[in-house]
């Protein structure tokens, strides 16, 4: 029951069941459910050793020991250093460079090659100890036995390590040239104190390369060795770690800086996993450099001239796993950092997730839900104890009660006061709750949505158009929808959503998103109603009163504060990081307290009781009614309940996207019959409806990200994965019903900054997908496009004719939703994934491909030779045609409920 | 005297002195007044053509066309061209890539090497068709006659281009093969109207690669021809240029993209400078695979596995000239793109340039001076007809004008209204219109700056202590200074502006960046006294009050747009940009008269009579005052003059930086020759001091940039130079004049807006300057420091050291500008200069040359081997340690005068 602190979660990645292990530092950045091989090739022996599930190769640190100082004051000095990336030491800055991808000299690789091959390469050398490996090394027919105990003694030398942890400049200066001694194999204590040794895996092992230029030799010599047992070799590296690999460049002064590139070519080599991989399983010199050989195969080049060469290239977001050289030659499609039908619905395309097959049996989706979430059950309590988890609360539990006041007035609005704040928060209390305990998908946070209000709007206009007593009607309704949705539970309705696809979500999203600006941005312009800017002329001439906004501001700031702030110190950072939107909120509250400002406050109703003074909280079944009312109520009840089921599913669908590497598992038949259920207990108390909302939801998501510490110098932090659990849902709606009594503490907080908040999480949510990013483009200069993968694709025309058409969608659903038709929102809703399908006849499959994903039966309809007649065609493109989207990291994006 | 339109001036450069060819295009991106040799390398003929002047080779346009569609519909199909970066044609897109650095595969440069080795090698092939090319080229052994015919067909046969002009989709599908017929060799009308011909420079050549799979051919084909005389080529290229190299690679189908990827080789080699200048005088195949060796033995290789593959390197900003190979072995300094020394004081840092050489004579700088500005005189004024002139007038305008304004009010409390607005309106018209006229740089921009109005303050205040006559007091001031400028003059002191260094200049220009800052900052915030925020409980309740402050926003926002603006269109956009500025102004006046605020205007006098009532403009020479205080103001005027010396060199050398390219030459002595005559002329009418004004003078330039558009696709624009003219500052000044009787006008601009001028202009300025990077630093943790240069050199302890001297300089001045010991403000400032003599003692020679610059001493002083030391030392960083800056286009600093 330890409370980890948030970034201490440093090699839990090797524990998680995601396979994602800190050994395969270089292979896993994509997500996907199936890290595959990673960096072992596919040689003679790798699919046995994949079998047999033969635990991975070490990670490797390899580190550069220069010979300075010729000929006058002989020593070694630590140069570089390699893990995934290179470092460099910036001698007169004393430092150590910022990670970067290694650029070779061609000449220098080759020098290296010709080197070796007439040196000695020893491999499963039995050498214990430095001593014992340097007299193996030394023992070569060119050396006199005099030259040869001058180059013992220098090999012996304690190199000097730039101390990272006395200081600022290097700590070379103190230490001394010394003798071969007893105690010299033991590790010295800044060895073990580096703090790179806490970066490194456990089990990791270590390279040296030791170069320079020395007077005395003849002619230049060259050894390789693999040690048999790894061991410390003394002061050899500057961290404590068994070595397993030594090189040895020496020879006479030449020209240039050749031996420095060499070892460097060297240490490259070492760092690269394909090499790493051949030699650690080489058993003469010709497997050494026949994975030499393969690594140039492999190279890319850059011509001179063409590129600053003082540039260090940054590491890249993505790695992709590499193709084992056989594999590329026969045309093989690469593998990809992640493909689009990956991206969505599982690792293989063609086959549905186990979620979303139809099982064929009654209900047989919902019993199979209840026992693949069963066994999660403790874990969703226990995997809730995490600091970060706290912070969530506070977010959500913010972002909920501004939910629950704003829709409270809305309902309160749209039915004369039938219902209001008070049945807002009461109600997100317990369906939430509720919802939380019971749930598939235990992440989703309720909440009364935009269409389901308009909806209700437009039920109670009905009701009073027909004189009938509301609530009892909208029971019936609440009856019907239940009853619709548990047939809809009991024919496995829900493997529907396959047929979701990203261009459903992203319209529903992005009209959702912007129902949340245009609010936000509404709540805001109507407090300058009553505040109006005053112009000169009026009674406080030369006094221009502006409403301050300063939530508004601070949510953009906090849009993009998130990533910058990752940027800045470790502990503390983080800390802050996590709290960043709560922090914003508390910076709004003070700013309005500190300036005194008259703003609207949270104002949170005092009385536990209904809105509609007189009613109790049970409704009663028929009031002043006729009884086929309650039939008629089907009617309404069908297209709410097309309506709750796209609602609930498009955000189903989202939160369970596998870039999010949840664990547990989706609940898609589990969540809607709880739906169903919390249904019939609203409509029976008179509070509001609720379905999942996808904004809160996905913030929710977010604040519970998990993501490694960065292993190796230049490694992006990982992503993990999800907190899942039930708890933060739980105690944010145990808060929001706590909150009925907490009026005095919530009355400091002021609306705008509750406003701030909405509007953050519409533009967060809207600026994060595909659609955004295409619309961008039809504004922009083909100039001046970024380069996306899609553009490289799909001709330019054909995206704007897409992103056209998703924009006359959106149009016509927001015009439907602000007029009375919005009665038929709900069937429009449908009618995307209609459009959807029609889309087939306008666009290829290729085209549809990149720009939204294939429907189920598109994807088995494509031959194979369609998706490669483009590159027949072009014949250009090998390098990134399979690819589906520039590869990232998963991003949440956060949209509207 | 034709007016240019903004960005008509595409090959300008070739004809403009500054020696920047448009052939020259990747060697000559850095400032500098020599351009050296550019691409032509050390060869055997090199320097020969160098020395006698023989013109650059041509430009080369290289295009890669592919053999598809194999075997039932064979066609020739272009699907990537290269200048100086590679352009992909993205098939299915159907448009062209953004140029980007090409990466090539080291075994298709091996397979490429072979094909040639074993192929047909034409050198100065007498080909005057494709038709007599084709039949060359095809007269191999191996063939037989009858596939010598097929081949010949279908080397004649029309390739597919991808046309630009006719819309998005590639317009393959209209033309069919033909065959060879008399009218082939003239070019289309679509090759000719190919936009890409006219980014391309007079006499560009071309060369194209053929390459695909055959499946009739029994072995590969490789040919290399180069052409005696190029001869356009029918429609073989895109562009309807004469065609000079051809380069034929097909054969048997192989696996992967053998063919494409040694095509794409063929063109990257010869899209490099070196290897294209070797080919182009090869003698016979050795020559050409000797420039293809050598061409491997310089290229950079990034190993597998590290990078992203799909990412695409976008051109550098900076392109590095390359090293001859011998010499790069023979570790000789590499051609860096500016050394800091040149950076500042001309090619040769040990030699000081020409307007800073002592002649030894009297007043021989001034004659010198006069005598290398006269012939420019004309020029002087015809060099002002373009657009642009017009808008750096108005902008320059809108700042002298509010500069006038601001100062004058100040001026007028300083004095107690013995000068004012009016004095400071007539003396920035007289003065600055005078010095344009007469100056040696007449880009400078004359301003009352703040340290000569805190002196002006002292001195009012000392005359009224003693109940002195002030303005009769204050002449024998002007004249004394008047004298010792003179002397200064003669003495040709101005020589000693080499001791201002960086550290002096980037103190000075944060110095006077923060005086605009505060003072823009203190005016906005002073207005809010006048209209102060009204809390909860004054008389006006619930109104919050805010003084809009737009300028300042709309400034923050100017500060970006002029480089991003020069991103989205070209001829409108670029018109824009020049204008942006004005149109920031008129978007605040703007919203200023739409919403009606009550801000206040620029109020300018409507009647021209000095603001001390009763006096004439003529100021009497003795006043109520006792004749020797007429040499007791010899006193206050020695300090002044070392303020006005001081505050003028400072500038002057600011302004006279080589990375500007002025092409006129500089005129220290006759500038300050210049603020000596009009010291005396301002004293005897009454009107302020005036010296040249840093920031403004800089906007003034900025304004006045000269920019070639890129010519080859992925190529930044060229810095051409300044319009160095009279006209622009006299017209100002005239305007400035004339404003006296504009009051009507120009009280429609608010003040808000002018002080957001000069807020925008002190950011600028402060944001340019090293000094402002290295305070950021100091608030960085050392793993996010950007990767400068500096940092790579010096300790990251010496570089804070350096910067807090810099900063407590900075604090001291400012502490002293604002208390009364200002009066020795002026030593102080020349103490700067001794300061950062004395810290000559802290930091080593090659700390200061990347933390500053050396000064004249030092230079001299510093021994080669003391730079070479830390080279030796640490063996490992030869790629940049010879360049002294990250390399960069010119950038002018805007500052505060």
């Amino acid at each position: 029951m330890e409370m980890k602190l948030p970034g201490q979660e440093g090699f839990e990645a090797s524990s998680a069941p995601t396979n994602v292990s800190a050994g395969e530092l270089d292979s896993d950045v994509g997500p996907g459910p199936s890290p595959g091989p990673g960096p072992s090739p596919d040689g003679p022996s790798a699919t046995e050793s994949k079998e047999l599930g033969v635990p991975k190769d070490p990670l490797l640190f390899i580190q550069l020991n220069e010979l300075l100082g010729w000929p006058q004051a002989l020593e070694w000095r630590e140069t570089g250093r390699w893990v995934l990336f290179e470092e460099k030491l910036e001698v007169a800055a004393g430092r150590w460079s910022a990670p970067h991808v290694p650029t070779l000299a061609l000449p220098s690789l080759q020098k290296l090659r010709s080197l070796l091959a007439e040196g000695l390469v020893l491999l499963d050398c039995p050498a214990q100890s430095l001593l014992e490996l340097v007299e193996q090394v030394t023992t070569v027919e060119s050396l006199s036995p005099e030259l040869r105990g001058q180059l013992q003694a220098l090999l012996l030398q304690r190199p000097q390590h730039y101390n990272q942890t006395t200081g600022t400049r290097p700590c070379w200066g103190s230490t001394h040239p010394r003798k071969a001694s007893d105690d010299e194999e033991a590790p010295l204590r800044e060895q073990c104190q580096n703090p790179l040794r806490q970066k490194l895996p456990p089990g990791a092992e270590a390279g040296t390369v030791l170069a320079g230029e020395l007077g005395f030799l003849a002619q230049p010599l060259g050894a390789f060795v693999r040690l048999r047992d790894p061991v410390v070799l003394g002061s050899l590296a500057e961290v404590s770690l068994p070595s397993r690999f030594f090189c040895l460049l020496l020879g006479p002064p030449m020209l240039g800086k050749g031996y420095h590139e060499m070892a460097r070519a060297a240490a490259v080599l070492l760092s690269d996993p394909q090499f790493q991989w051949s030699v650690r399983r080489a058993s003469n010199l010709h497997d050494v450099l026949a994975a030499l050989d393969a690594f140039l195969e492999e190279v890319t080049v850059l011509p001179p001239g063409r590129w600053d060469p003082t540039a260090r290239i940054p590491p890249p977001k993505c790695l992709h796993k590499r193709l084992p050289s056989q594999q590329r030659e026969s045309k093989g499609p690469a593998v990809p950092c992640l493909t689009s039908a990956e991206n969505r619905h599982g690792h293989d395309p063609h086959a549905p997730s186990p979620e979303l097959q139809r099982t064929g049996r009654l209900f047989g989706g919902l019993f199979q839900d209840v026992r693949r979430k069963a066994p999660w059950y403790p874990s969703d309590f226990l995997d809730a104890l995490h600091l970060q988890c706290f912070s969530a609360v506070l977010y959500i539990y913010l972002a909920t009660v501004t939910n629950a006041i704003t829709f409270g007035g809305l309902l309160g609005d749209a039915t004369d006061g039938a219902q209001g704040v008070m049945e807002s928060f009461l109600g997100t209390a317990v369906a939430g709750a509720a919802f939380c305990l019971m749930a598939g998908q235990p992440l989703t946070i309720l909440s009364s949505t935009g269409p389901v209000l308009v909806f209700e709007r437009l039920l109670f206009s009905f009701s009073r158009d027909y004189s009938l007593d509301y609530l009892p009607f909208r029971l019936w309704v609440g009856i019907w929808v239940a009853t619709f949705c548990l047939v809809l539970v009991a024919t496995e309705a829900s493997v529907l959503v396959r047929y979701f696809t990203r261009f459903t979500e992203e319209g529903f999203c992005a009209l959702i998103s912007l129902i949340f600006i245009y609010d936000a941005v509404n709540k805001m312009l109507n407090l300058t109603h009553t505040y109006p800017i005053q112009k000169p002329g009026s009674s406080a001439y030369g006094c221009l009163c502006q409403y301050p906004g300063p939530a508004g501001n601070e949510s953009q700031w906090t849009t993009t504060s998130p990533k910058d702030r990752d940027d800045i110190l470790s502990m503390v950072r983080r800390g802050l990081s996590d709290f960043s939107s709560v922090l914003a909120i508390l910076l709004g509250c003070g700013l309005d307290a500190f300036l005194g400002l008259a703003t609207p406050k949270l104002m949170v109703p005092r009385e536990f009781k209904p809105t509609l003074p007189g009613r109790g909280w049970l409704v009663s079944p028929f009031g002043a009614n006729h009884w086929w009312w309650s039939v008629a109520a089907a009617l309404p009840a069908l297209l709410l309940s097309i309506l709750i089921f796209m609602d609930q599913q498009i955000t189903a669908v989202i939160l369970n996207r596998v870039e999010y590497r949840l664990k547990k598992g989706a609940g898609f038949h589990l969540d809607l019959f709880c739906v169903a259920l919390l249904m019939l207990l609203t409509s029976a108390l008179g509070l509001p409806w609720y379905v999942s909302a996808t904004v809160i939801s996905l913030a929710h998501m977010d604040s519970l990200r998990r993501e490694s510490r960065a292993c190796a110098p230049g490694e992006l932090p990982n992503f993990l994965g999800i907190r899942e659990q039930r708890l933060t849902g739980l105690v944010v709606f145990i808060l929001t019903g706590v909150s009925i009594f907490l009026a005095p503490v919530l009355k400091f907080i002021p609306m705008p900054v509750l406003y701030g908040i909405f509007l953050y999480m519409g533009v967060a949510a809207l600026s994060s997908i595909q659609f955004t990013k295409r619309v961008k483009l039809l504004l922009m200069p083909a100039k001046h496009q970024p380069d996306l993968l899609l553009l490289r694709h799909v001709p330019l025309t054909r995206v704007h004719l897409f992103t056209a058409i998703q924009l006359a969608c959106l149009g016509l659903l927001w015009i439907i939703k602000s007029t009375p038709a919005a009665i038929i929102f709900p069937l429009m809703l449908l009618g995307l994934v209609g459009v959807r399908k029609a889309l087939e006849r306008v666009f290829s499959p290729q085209e549809l491909l990149w720009l939204d994903e294939l429907m189920p039966e598109e994807d088995r309809s494509i031959p194979e030779k369609g998706l490669e007649s483009e590159h027949s065609f072009s014949g250009n493109d090998s390098e990134d045609s399979e690819l589906m989207y520039q590869p990232k990291a998963p991003e949440i994006n956060i949209s509207v409920n």
